[in-house]
C-alpha cells in the first residue's frame, strides 16, 4: 500500500488492462471498430496501455485533446463535439498532421468548414437518437438532406458517417432496459443512414458510443464503431445500472478520516468536491456522492454495505455509516472512496498512483 | 474584449477590489477582525489585492494551500479544516515559520497533536451550530469541558477560541432568514464560549464564516472574527439567496456556442462540467447550472432573463433560452456564463483572464 497524507487517486491497472481487453474482445466478436474515447482518462501513459490491443484509433472530446495525443503518436483521431468554429486554425493544424474526423450537425458549419479547412477532414453527421443532447434528430430529414448536399459539394469534406451518444441508456436501471434502448436507437440510427444513402451520400458508417450499450449488447454488429470511454474505468453510477461489477471499477480516492461523529452515524473525511465532483446519484432514496471500502495490502476491498458517502463540499467529505462500520474506523484512518462518474474525478485529480507505486499524470491540455 | 476560443474564465478586477473593499469597510464597522478564506481564489496575486486594505491574516482549507500562501509572505494563517493527523509533518514545518492556527473537534486529535507538534500552535475547537457537517455540537458540554482540560494541559497549545461555518445560511432565501439563522447561531457560540471560560479555557474568542452572514448583518459585534470566501467573486447562488447584487458578481466563463437548435428552444455550448463543476441549485422548479450574458466591451452585461444553463455533462452545456434570445446568438458567438459555485469554477478552470487581458494563475498546491 502506498503511504497517502491527503486525498490521493489510486487506479489498479490490473483492472483497467482487464477492462480494455474485455472491450477489444466484445469489438472483435461483433465485428465493429472500437475507437476508445480518451476523455475519461486524459492519459498518454494509458493511451499506450489499448496500443498492444491493436488499438489504433482513438476518440477525443476537444481540440486541445486532440493535440495532445497527436503528439503523443495516435494518428486517427475522432472530435466527438459540435465543431468549435472558433478553434479553426488549431483545427487545421492537426487536420495536416493526422486522420482527422469531425462533427456537424448544421449547414453553417459545414459551409465554415468548406471554406476554411486548409487539409482533408472526415465528417461525422451528429444524431440525436433520443438523448436530447445536442445533433440532428434522427427524422428531420430536411436537416439531413441539406448536410449531405452541403458536404457533398466541399472540396476538403467527405462524409464518413452518422454518430451518436446514446447518453439516455444511463438512465437504465437494468441491463434489459440497455438492451431495449439500443436496439431502439439502432433501429433510427439506420433508418437515418438509410434516409443519406437515398440522397447520395454514398456508403456510409454508423458510430455510437455509449458505454453501457458497449458493455452489455453481444451483437454489436448492426453498427460500425463503438466509443464508448468511460469503461477503461468504470464508477459507482455504472455499477448502479448494472453494465460493470463492483471488481471492474478500477479507481478509487484514498481520502484521510479527519473527524468522526459516532452519534451522528457519521465520519468527515479529507476529499470534497475538488477531489471527486459534485456527481452524485440516487441509491433508494439517497442522493450518493461514492462508495466506501477499506485499503486493503492490494488495492482495496469490497465496498462497505453500510457506509456511503452522502454529502461533498469544497474539501470536505461525509461518511453517513452504520455504529458496526464506525467502529471500525478511526481518525488518522484512510478510507477509500469509488466515484460516481470517474471521469470527472480523474479531471480534478490530474493524476493517477498506481497500486505498485507509479505516478502517472493526466495530459496537460492547455500546453502549446 | 479578450480573444477567447475556448471555455475562459473572466475576472471583473474592478468588482474584486469593490468587494474586498466592501467586506473591509463592513468588518471595520463591527469592530470584528477579517480573515478572508483564500480557498475562493487560490491566487497568491489575488491575495496580494487584500495587503492594501490592510488585511494581515487569512483562512485557508488544506495544508497544501497553507504551504502555499505562506510561502507567498502570508504569516498568519488559520487551517478552517479539521485536523489531517497524517499532515503532521508539514504542520510542523508550517507552525515553525508562521502563526498557524488548527481546528480540533476530538480529545483524540489534541493528545496527537500534544505529543507531535514541535512548534506553538493556536487551536480553535470547531463548534457545529446546526449545520451539521462537522464539529462538536454547541450544546454538548462533556465534550467541550474534555477537549478543554486537554488543551489546557499540552505545552505547545493554546485554546484561541471557538469556530463555526454556519453553512446553513447557504439555504435561506431571504435576506431576513439569513439575518434570523446568524442571530441563532451566535447565540450557540455564545453559549458555548461561556461554558469554556467556565471551565477554565479563559478568554477566547468566536469566529464565524460564511458569506452570507458577513454580507448581510449590519452589526456583527457580537462576534471576533469572519472569515467570508466567496464574497471576494460572489457567484449565481448567493444572487439567488440575496447576499449579493448580480453586479457584484466578479467571475463568469466565456463558452463558444457550437450548436443551435431553435426547435428545442436549445443553444449548445462548449463549456461542461469540468469547467463549470456540476454544482446546481434550484431557480423555482428548474435546476440550473449558471447565469446567461453576452459579451461586452467592458466584460459582459447583465443576465438573460429567458436563458439559463440547464445541463452539463463533461464538455457540452446546455442552455435553454426563447425564440427572441436565440435569435440573438449563433454558432461560434461566445456567451458569458455565471458559475453557481464560483469557487469549484475557479478550482477546475486554474487561472484567471482579467478584462484587461492579464493572466493570473491559481496556486499549485502539489508544489513542494
Amino acid at each position: 500500500m502506498i503511504t497517502v497524507q491527503k486525498p490521493t487517486l489510486l487506479l489498479d491497472q490490473e483492472r483497467v488492462l482487464h477492462n480494455i481487453k474485455r472491450m477489444v474482445e466484445r469489438a472483435r466478436d461483433s465485428g465493429v471498430r472500437l475507437r476508445p474515447h480518451f476523455k475519461t482518462h486524459q492519459s498518454a501513459e494509458i493511451g499506450n496501455w489499448f496500443r498492444p490491443f491493436g488499438v489504433e484509433a482513438i476518440t477525443v472530446s476537444s481540440v486541445s485533446m486532440a493535440r495532445y495525443f497527436a503528439k503523443h503518436g495516435w494518428q486517427d483521431i475522432t472530435l466527438a463535439f459540435p465543431t468549435n468554429i472558433l478553434e479553426i486554425e488549431a483545427i487545421n493544424q492537426l487536420a495536416a498532421q493526422i486522420k482527422l474526423g469531425l462533427l456537424v450537425e448544421s449547414v453553417e458549419t459545414v459551409q465554415f468548414l468548406a471554406q476554411h479547412l486548409t487539409h482533408p477532414v472526415n465528417l461525422w453527421i451528429k444524431i440525436d437518437v433520443g438523448y436530447g443532447r445536442t445533433g440532428v434528430d434522427w427524422l428531420n430529414t430536411d436537416a439531413l438532406d441539406a448536410l449531405t448536399t452541403a458536404i457533398g459539394s466541399a472540396p476538403h469534406l467527405s462524409l464518413r458517417g452518422i454518430l451518436t451518444h446514446a447518453g439516455h441508456t444511463y438512465k437504465a436501471r437494468s441491463r434489459s432496459e440497455i438492451e431495449v434502448t439500443y436496439h431502439d436507437f439502432v433501429f433510427k440510427m439506420k433508418a437515418a443512414k438509410a434516409r443519406l444513402e437515398e440522397v447520395g451520400a454514398g456508403q456510409i458508417e454508423i458510430s455510437i458510443g455509449d458505454t453501457p450499450s458497449c458493455s452489455i449488447v453481444n451483437d454489436l454488429s448492426d453498427v460500425d464503431e463503438i466509443r464508448p470511454g468511460n469503461f477503461v474505468f468504470y464508477d459507482v453510477m455504472q455499477r448502479q445500472i448494472g453494465t460493470c461489477r463492483e471488481t471492474d471499477i478500477a479507481v478509487a480516492v484514498a481520502c484521510p478520516v479527519v473527524a468522526k461523529h459516532p452519534d451522528q452515524g457519521k465520519l468527515v473525511i479529507y476529499g470534497g468536491a475538488v477531489h471527486l465532483s459534485k456527481e452524485a446519484l440516487l441509491m433508494g432514496e439517497q442522493q450518493i456522492f461514492g462508495y466506501v471500502a477499506l485499503p486493503t495490502p492490494q488495492g482495496w476491498g469490497s465496498r462497505l454495505e453500510n457506509a456511503v458517502v452522502t454529502n461533498l463540499s469544497q474539501e470536505h467529505g461525509l461518511i453517513s455509516a452504520d455504529e458496526a462500520t464506525l467502529n471500525q474506523i478511526q481518525v488518522g484512518d484512510i478510507v477509500m472512496v469509488l466515484p460516481v462518474h470517474s471521469c470527472l474525478t480523474a479531471n480534478l485529480m490530474r493524476k493517477y498512483h498506481t497500486l505498485e507505486g507509479d505516478i502517472i499524470p493526466l495530459g496537460d491540455l492547455d500546453a502549446p
